[in-house]
Protein backbone atom coordinates (compact mmCIF):
# COMPACT_ATOMS: atom_id res chain seq x y z
CA UNK A 1 0.00 0.00 0.00
CA UNK A 2 2.63 2.76 -1.18
CA UNK A 3 1.55 5.82 -0.73
CA UNK A 4 1.80 7.40 -4.42
CA UNK A 5 1.89 10.78 -5.56
CA UNK A 6 -0.43 10.82 -8.30
CA UNK A 7 -3.02 7.52 -8.56
CA UNK A 8 -6.25 8.07 -7.76
CA UNK A 9 -9.14 6.60 -7.61
CA UNK A 10 -12.49 7.13 -10.51
CA UNK A 11 -13.67 8.87 -7.40
CA UNK A 12 -11.04 11.13 -6.16
CA UNK A 13 -11.02 12.50 -9.90
CA UNK A 14 -14.30 13.20 -9.90
CA UNK A 15 -13.89 14.99 -6.98
CA UNK A 16 -11.21 17.17 -8.29
CA UNK A 17 -12.75 17.75 -11.29
CA UNK A 18 -16.33 19.00 -9.33
CA UNK A 19 -13.83 21.58 -7.61
CA UNK A 20 -12.59 22.77 -10.45
CA UNK A 21 -16.13 23.34 -12.18
CA UNK A 22 -16.42 25.15 -8.82
CA UNK A 23 -13.57 27.18 -9.45
CA UNK A 24 -14.67 28.24 -13.33
CA UNK A 25 -18.06 29.35 -11.89
CA UNK A 26 -15.87 31.34 -9.55
CA UNK A 27 -14.32 32.78 -12.17
CA UNK A 28 -17.19 33.96 -14.35
CA UNK A 29 -18.19 35.31 -10.83
CA UNK A 30 -15.39 37.11 -10.88
CA UNK A 31 -15.68 39.06 -14.46
CA UNK A 32 -19.35 39.29 -13.35
CA UNK A 33 -18.41 42.09 -10.28
CA UNK A 34 -15.45 43.31 -12.32
CA UNK A 35 -12.95 42.01 -10.31
CA UNK A 36 -9.33 43.28 -10.55
CA UNK A 37 -7.91 41.35 -13.32
CA UNK A 38 -4.66 40.59 -11.65
CA UNK A 39 -6.39 38.75 -8.94
CA UNK A 40 -8.63 36.82 -12.29
CA UNK A 41 -5.44 35.71 -13.62
CA UNK A 42 -3.86 34.48 -10.16
CA UNK A 43 -7.38 32.46 -10.01
CA UNK A 44 -7.11 31.16 -13.68
CA UNK A 45 -3.36 30.04 -13.15
CA UNK A 46 -4.42 27.95 -9.94
CA UNK A 47 -7.19 26.69 -11.90
CA UNK A 48 -4.85 25.44 -14.50
CA UNK A 49 -2.23 24.25 -11.99
CA UNK A 50 -5.54 22.11 -10.80
CA UNK A 51 -5.94 21.15 -14.52
CA UNK A 52 -2.78 19.89 -14.76
CA UNK A 53 -3.02 17.89 -11.84
CA UNK A 54 -5.53 15.93 -12.89
CA UNK A 55 -3.92 15.26 -15.90
CA UNK A 56 -0.84 14.17 -14.19
CA UNK A 57 -2.80 11.83 -12.30
CA UNK A 58 -4.02 10.20 -15.08
CA UNK A 59 -1.42 9.85 -16.74
CA UNK A 60 0.19 8.02 -14.03
CA UNK A 61 -2.56 5.82 -13.97
CA UNK A 62 -1.91 5.10 -17.70
CA UNK A 63 1.46 4.59 -17.05
CA UNK A 64 1.19 2.09 -14.41
CA UNK A 65 -1.51 -0.02 -15.85
CA UNK A 66 -2.37 -0.02 -19.46
CA UNK A 67 1.19 0.88 -20.74
CA UNK A 68 2.75 -1.92 -18.48
CA UNK A 69 -0.30 -4.19 -19.20
CA UNK A 70 0.58 -3.59 -22.78
CA UNK A 71 3.67 -4.39 -22.20
CA UNK A 72 3.38 -7.15 -20.55
CA UNK A 73 1.73 -8.72 -23.85
CA UNK A 74 4.77 -7.96 -25.64
CA UNK A 75 7.57 -5.51 -27.03
CA UNK A 76 5.29 -4.07 -29.72
CA UNK A 77 2.78 -3.56 -28.04
CA UNK A 78 4.69 -1.74 -25.14
CA UNK A 79 6.47 0.39 -27.47
CA UNK A 80 3.08 1.65 -29.48
CA UNK A 81 1.45 2.37 -26.00
CA UNK A 82 4.30 4.49 -25.07
CA UNK A 83 4.31 6.35 -28.62
CA UNK A 84 0.66 7.60 -27.81
CA UNK A 85 1.86 8.51 -24.03
CA UNK A 86 4.48 10.67 -25.47
CA UNK A 87 2.61 12.28 -27.67
CA UNK A 88 0.20 13.03 -24.97
CA UNK A 89 3.29 14.08 -22.73
CA UNK A 90 4.05 16.88 -25.24
CA UNK A 91 0.82 17.61 -26.10
CA UNK A 92 0.37 18.73 -21.98
CA UNK A 93 3.78 20.27 -22.30
CA UNK A 94 3.28 22.49 -25.26
CA UNK A 95 -0.32 23.90 -23.73
CA UNK B 1 -11.22 49.73 -35.09
CA UNK B 2 -8.51 47.09 -35.23
CA UNK B 3 -9.45 43.31 -34.86
CA UNK B 4 -7.33 42.76 -31.66
CA UNK B 5 -6.55 38.75 -30.88
CA UNK B 6 -7.30 39.05 -27.38
CA UNK B 7 -9.33 42.42 -26.80
CA UNK B 8 -12.65 40.57 -25.55
CA UNK B 9 -15.89 42.14 -23.76
CA UNK B 10 -16.63 40.97 -20.51
CA UNK B 11 -19.50 39.29 -22.24
CA UNK B 12 -17.10 37.32 -24.31
CA UNK B 13 -14.68 36.22 -21.39
CA UNK B 14 -17.87 34.81 -19.38
CA UNK B 15 -19.47 33.30 -22.99
CA UNK B 16 -15.99 31.36 -23.03
CA UNK B 17 -15.69 30.65 -19.19
CA UNK B 18 -19.44 29.14 -19.86
CA UNK B 19 -18.14 26.83 -22.43
CA UNK B 20 -14.77 26.43 -20.22
CA UNK B 21 -17.23 24.78 -17.21
CA UNK B 22 -19.14 22.94 -19.65
CA UNK B 23 -15.69 20.93 -20.72
CA UNK B 24 -14.94 19.98 -17.20
CA UNK B 25 -18.19 18.56 -16.87
CA UNK B 26 -17.79 16.69 -20.34
CA UNK B 27 -13.75 15.67 -17.98
CA UNK B 28 -16.57 14.69 -15.60
CA UNK B 29 -18.64 12.32 -17.84
CA UNK B 30 -15.65 10.85 -19.69
CA UNK B 31 -14.24 9.72 -15.84
CA UNK B 32 -17.31 8.59 -15.43
CA UNK B 33 -17.77 6.28 -18.46
CA UNK B 34 -14.41 5.15 -18.00
CA UNK B 35 -13.04 6.83 -21.16
CA UNK B 36 -9.76 6.18 -22.62
CA UNK B 37 -7.27 7.48 -20.71
CA UNK B 38 -5.21 9.17 -23.54
CA UNK B 39 -8.75 10.63 -24.68
CA UNK B 40 -9.00 12.57 -21.48
CA UNK B 41 -5.70 13.82 -21.41
CA UNK B 42 -6.00 15.27 -24.96
CA UNK B 43 -9.61 17.16 -23.92
CA UNK B 44 -7.73 18.31 -20.62
CA UNK B 45 -4.71 19.81 -22.90
CA UNK B 46 -7.61 21.46 -24.82
CA UNK B 47 -9.52 22.89 -21.56
CA UNK B 48 -6.06 24.13 -20.12
CA UNK B 49 -5.36 26.07 -23.84
CA UNK B 50 -8.93 27.72 -23.18
CA UNK B 51 -8.20 28.86 -19.80
CA UNK B 52 -4.77 29.92 -21.21
CA UNK B 53 -6.80 31.99 -23.81
CA UNK B 54 -8.88 33.83 -21.39
CA UNK B 55 -5.78 34.43 -19.05
CA UNK B 56 -4.20 36.21 -22.28
CA UNK B 57 -7.34 38.13 -22.98
CA UNK B 58 -7.52 39.55 -19.59
CA UNK B 59 -3.84 40.43 -19.79
CA UNK B 60 -4.50 42.29 -22.68
CA UNK B 61 -6.96 44.22 -21.64
CA UNK B 62 -5.11 44.74 -18.14
CA UNK B 63 -1.84 46.14 -20.19
CA UNK B 64 -3.78 48.13 -22.70
CA UNK B 65 -5.83 49.72 -20.02
CA UNK B 66 -4.78 49.80 -16.59
CA UNK B 67 -1.01 49.86 -17.27
CA UNK B 68 -1.52 52.50 -20.06
CA UNK B 69 -3.48 54.85 -17.51
CA UNK B 70 -1.27 54.41 -14.94
CA UNK B 71 1.88 55.48 -17.05
CA UNK B 72 -0.44 58.35 -18.10
CA UNK B 73 -0.75 59.23 -14.74
CA UNK B 74 3.38 59.06 -13.67
CA UNK B 75 6.42 56.53 -14.39
CA UNK B 76 6.01 55.35 -10.74
CA UNK B 77 2.42 54.05 -11.18
CA UNK B 78 3.31 52.80 -14.36
CA UNK B 79 6.26 50.96 -13.17
CA UNK B 80 4.62 49.46 -10.30
CA UNK B 81 1.83 48.10 -12.35
CA UNK B 82 4.29 46.67 -14.55
CA UNK B 83 5.86 44.85 -12.03
CA UNK B 84 2.66 43.11 -10.99
CA UNK B 85 1.45 42.30 -14.23
CA UNK B 86 4.98 41.05 -14.92
CA UNK B 87 4.75 38.90 -11.52
CA UNK B 88 1.57 37.59 -13.60
CA UNK B 89 3.12 36.77 -16.26
CA UNK B 90 5.45 34.96 -14.34
CA UNK B 91 2.31 33.12 -12.94
CA UNK B 92 0.90 32.11 -16.70
CA UNK B 93 4.45 30.99 -17.35
CA UNK B 94 5.62 28.40 -14.63
CA UNK B 95 1.65 26.78 -14.33
CA UNK C 1 16.31 53.65 -7.88
CA UNK C 2 13.95 50.90 -7.00
CA UNK C 3 14.98 47.21 -7.43
CA UNK C 4 12.99 45.26 -10.31
CA UNK C 5 12.47 41.77 -10.59
CA UNK C 6 13.24 41.67 -14.22
CA UNK C 7 15.16 44.67 -15.61
CA UNK C 8 18.79 43.67 -15.78
CA UNK C 9 21.22 45.44 -18.02
CA UNK C 10 22.82 44.58 -21.23
CA UNK C 11 25.99 43.12 -19.53
CA UNK C 12 23.59 41.23 -16.86
CA UNK C 13 21.33 39.45 -20.05
CA UNK C 14 24.63 38.55 -21.59
CA UNK C 15 26.26 37.09 -18.08
CA UNK C 16 23.24 34.72 -17.78
CA UNK C 17 23.43 33.91 -21.50
CA UNK C 18 27.31 32.78 -20.95
CA UNK C 19 26.18 31.09 -17.76
CA UNK C 20 23.24 28.79 -19.74
CA UNK C 21 25.72 28.38 -22.53
CA UNK C 22 27.99 27.12 -19.82
CA UNK C 23 25.27 24.48 -18.55
CA UNK C 24 24.55 23.43 -22.18
CA UNK C 25 27.92 22.36 -22.31
CA UNK C 26 27.34 20.33 -18.96
CA UNK C 27 24.26 18.58 -20.52
CA UNK C 28 26.72 17.62 -23.53
CA UNK C 29 29.23 16.18 -20.91
CA UNK C 30 26.36 14.38 -18.99
CA UNK C 31 25.09 12.39 -21.99
CA UNK C 32 28.54 11.69 -22.97
CA UNK C 33 29.15 10.17 -19.45
CA UNK C 34 25.96 8.41 -19.60
CA UNK C 35 24.61 9.95 -16.36
CA UNK C 36 21.56 8.78 -15.35
CA UNK C 37 18.51 10.27 -17.60
CA UNK C 38 16.25 11.81 -14.75
CA UNK C 39 19.06 13.88 -13.29
CA UNK C 40 19.90 14.79 -17.11
CA UNK C 41 16.28 15.88 -17.57
CA UNK C 42 16.44 17.80 -14.34
CA UNK C 43 19.05 19.74 -14.96
CA UNK C 44 16.81 20.09 -18.25
CA UNK C 45 14.85 22.03 -16.23
CA UNK C 46 17.17 23.93 -14.67
CA UNK C 47 18.43 25.38 -17.98
CA UNK C 48 14.78 25.90 -19.71
CA UNK C 49 13.98 27.73 -16.54
CA UNK C 50 16.93 29.85 -16.68
CA UNK C 51 16.13 30.72 -20.27
CA UNK C 52 12.85 31.75 -19.35
CA UNK C 53 14.64 34.30 -16.89
CA UNK C 54 16.10 35.80 -19.51
CA UNK C 55 12.96 36.17 -21.52
CA UNK C 56 10.97 37.62 -18.83
CA UNK C 57 13.92 40.09 -18.17
CA UNK C 58 13.84 41.36 -22.21
CA UNK C 59 10.23 41.14 -22.32
CA UNK C 60 9.85 43.49 -18.69
CA UNK C 61 12.43 46.19 -20.23
CA UNK C 62 10.40 45.75 -23.77
CA UNK C 63 6.98 46.64 -21.88
CA UNK C 64 8.68 48.94 -19.83
CA UNK C 65 10.56 51.21 -22.60
CA UNK C 66 9.15 50.26 -26.03
CA UNK C 67 6.26 50.00 -25.47
CA UNK C 68 5.41 52.89 -22.84
CA UNK C 69 7.51 55.21 -25.42
CA UNK C 70 5.40 54.14 -28.38
CA UNK C 71 2.27 54.50 -26.25
CA UNK C 72 3.58 58.05 -25.43
CA UNK C 73 3.90 58.82 -29.08
CA UNK C 74 -0.16 57.95 -29.90
CA UNK C 75 -2.50 55.43 -29.00
CA UNK C 76 -2.34 53.44 -32.52
CA UNK C 77 1.55 53.34 -31.73
CA UNK C 78 0.73 51.69 -28.46
CA UNK C 79 -1.42 49.68 -29.50
CA UNK C 80 0.49 47.94 -32.42
CA UNK C 81 3.39 47.63 -29.77
CA UNK C 82 0.93 45.52 -27.23
CA UNK C 83 -0.28 43.57 -30.26
CA UNK C 84 3.20 42.32 -31.13
CA UNK C 85 4.02 42.26 -27.32
CA UNK C 86 1.09 39.82 -26.22
CA UNK C 87 2.13 37.12 -29.39
CA UNK C 88 5.13 37.19 -27.84
CA UNK C 89 3.92 36.33 -24.33
CA UNK C 90 1.67 33.63 -26.30
CA UNK C 91 4.50 32.05 -27.90
CA UNK C 92 6.90 32.09 -24.15
CA UNK C 93 3.36 30.41 -22.94
CA UNK C 94 2.93 28.19 -25.78
CA UNK C 95 6.41 26.25 -24.95
CA UNK D 1 12.52 -1.10 -37.06
CA UNK D 2 9.69 1.26 -36.22
CA UNK D 3 10.22 5.09 -36.31
CA UNK D 4 10.08 6.87 -33.03
CA UNK D 5 9.33 10.45 -32.35
CA UNK D 6 11.77 10.81 -30.04
CA UNK D 7 14.15 7.76 -29.23
CA UNK D 8 17.46 9.09 -30.95
CA UNK D 9 21.01 7.48 -30.16
CA UNK D 10 23.26 9.17 -27.48
CA UNK D 11 25.32 10.87 -30.73
CA UNK D 12 21.84 12.39 -31.78
CA UNK D 13 21.13 13.96 -28.17
CA UNK D 14 24.91 15.58 -28.59
CA UNK D 15 24.37 16.56 -32.05
CA UNK D 16 20.94 18.64 -30.97
CA UNK D 17 23.05 20.09 -27.12
CA UNK D 18 25.65 21.10 -29.75
CA UNK D 19 23.32 23.04 -31.95
CA UNK D 20 21.23 24.76 -28.81
CA UNK D 21 25.16 25.39 -27.62
CA UNK D 22 25.39 27.33 -30.93
CA UNK D 23 21.65 29.08 -30.41
CA UNK D 24 22.78 30.47 -27.22
CA UNK D 25 25.65 31.99 -28.59
CA UNK D 26 23.75 33.43 -31.02
CA UNK D 27 21.21 34.76 -28.31
CA UNK D 28 24.39 36.74 -26.95
CA UNK D 29 25.42 38.06 -30.23
CA UNK D 30 21.53 39.46 -30.67
CA UNK D 31 21.89 40.81 -27.39
CA UNK D 32 25.59 42.36 -27.80
CA UNK D 33 23.94 43.90 -31.40
CA UNK D 34 21.08 45.29 -29.76
CA UNK D 35 18.81 43.27 -31.81
CA UNK D 36 15.17 43.77 -31.28
CA UNK D 37 13.76 42.62 -28.14
CA UNK D 38 11.04 40.27 -29.34
CA UNK D 39 13.25 39.09 -32.16
CA UNK D 40 15.26 37.84 -29.19
CA UNK D 41 12.05 36.85 -27.07
CA UNK D 42 11.34 34.58 -30.47
CA UNK D 43 14.95 32.89 -30.27
CA UNK D 44 14.51 32.37 -26.96
CA UNK D 45 10.85 30.19 -27.37
CA UNK D 46 12.54 28.40 -30.08
CA UNK D 47 15.64 27.70 -28.08
CA UNK D 48 13.80 26.69 -25.24
CA UNK D 49 11.77 24.17 -27.40
CA UNK D 50 14.70 23.04 -28.70
CA UNK D 51 15.68 22.19 -25.18
CA UNK D 52 12.13 20.43 -24.22
CA UNK D 53 12.62 18.37 -27.29
CA UNK D 54 15.27 16.81 -25.91
CA UNK D 55 14.55 16.50 -22.58
CA UNK D 56 11.23 14.53 -24.14
CA UNK D 57 13.49 12.58 -26.16
CA UNK D 58 15.41 11.41 -22.99
CA UNK D 59 12.19 10.66 -21.18
CA UNK D 60 11.22 8.97 -23.96
CA UNK D 61 14.20 6.43 -23.73
CA UNK D 62 14.03 6.27 -20.03
CA UNK D 63 10.30 4.76 -19.91
CA UNK D 64 11.29 2.63 -23.05
CA UNK D 65 14.44 1.31 -21.18
CA UNK D 66 15.24 1.81 -17.94
CA UNK D 67 11.23 1.57 -16.70
CA UNK D 68 10.09 -1.40 -18.38
CA UNK D 69 13.71 -2.93 -17.28
CA UNK D 70 12.59 -2.10 -13.82
CA UNK D 71 8.72 -3.27 -14.47
CA UNK D 72 10.75 -6.46 -15.68
CA UNK D 73 12.59 -7.48 -12.48
CA UNK D 74 9.54 -6.50 -10.25
CA UNK D 75 6.12 -4.17 -9.48
CA UNK D 76 7.64 -2.81 -6.56
CA UNK D 77 11.08 -1.62 -8.87
CA UNK D 78 8.60 -0.20 -11.33
CA UNK D 79 6.43 0.86 -9.33
CA UNK D 80 9.56 3.00 -7.91
CA UNK D 81 11.02 3.89 -11.03
CA UNK D 82 7.33 4.87 -11.88
CA UNK D 83 7.27 7.26 -9.33
CA UNK D 84 10.51 9.03 -10.38
CA UNK D 85 9.59 9.40 -13.74
CA UNK D 86 6.42 11.17 -12.98
CA UNK D 87 8.06 13.51 -10.91
CA UNK D 88 10.14 14.62 -13.51
CA UNK D 89 8.00 15.20 -16.04
CA UNK D 90 5.67 17.24 -13.72
CA UNK D 91 9.19 19.10 -13.43
CA UNK D 92 9.08 19.59 -17.32
CA UNK D 93 5.86 21.02 -17.02
CA UNK D 94 6.29 23.64 -14.59
CA UNK D 95 8.69 25.07 -16.25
Amino acid sequence: MATRGYTLTKDQHLARLRRIEGQVRGLQSMIEDDKYCIDVLTQIASVTKALQGVGLGLLDEHLRHCVMAAAAEGPDEGDAKLDEAMQAIERMLRT
